[in-house]
């Protein structure tokens, strides 16, 4: 058993398209990592502060929280660390912030891969050099 | 030769860090893709504006704009067409819209590919199951 829970936190929205693509982002790590979740920041539940909540209630004292955004503006730079602190103080839960998930060399290549799909099947046109 | 311009569109910012990010999300796929290009929405430059002027000048009639954005809100339903409509009517131009590179199942596994490094890193336990 992985005490550590993962939160996968995503900024959220009033729209339910916004919400559903971010689930079908988040689905494949929420299959294959034990004790992940995903989280929205606001305008969509789960919130960050339910599913923090939930896994103290559940024995979970650890969380990782890995942004699913492309770069660090205003919200990871400060209204997520500041919502952690209130979070950390309130339950006395440990609470890392990993850097987004568009600081990670991975996301480049799976960009160039899904710009190749694109043109493939946009244009017939390739244009990729390997 | 390919007469397709690719713009790799990110939402910009005044924070040169923010652009930095997007500036190494795209850089393999403008190493990769011939007649490609970053341009930002926003806040930065270069601005989609000045990317399809120029490419126009140099003689492109056709442009996909892919989104560097993992869903599509109110920037990608809303005012991306708009000002795609605009630039149509100014230059003449064909100027087509991709789906966000969120909606591609290939970020989905990146993400849970990234997850899994951050974990191994981090914690030394992985929890992650095939």
């Amino acid at each position: 058993m992985n005490s550590r829970r993962i939160i996968l936190l995503a900024h959220g929205s009033s729209d339910k398209r916004w919400c559903d693509t971010f689930e079908a982002l988040a689905e494949p790590t929420l299959t294959a990592v034990s004790n992940s979740r995903i989280a929205y920041m606001e305008l969509a539940e789960p919130s960050l502060d339910a599913v923090v909540h939930e896994g103290v209630a559940a024995g979970t004292r650890e969380f990782t929280i890995v942004p699913l955004f492309l770069a660090a503006g205003r919200h990871l730079r400060k209204d997520v660390p500041a919502m952690i602190e209130a979070l950390e103080q309130s339950t006395g839960a440990s609470i890392q912030l990993c850097p987004p998930i568009g600081e990670n060399p991975l996301l480049g290549q799976a960009i160039k891969d899904v710009v190749a799909l694109q043109l493939g099947q946009n244009t017939g046109q390739l244009g990729i050099q390997s």
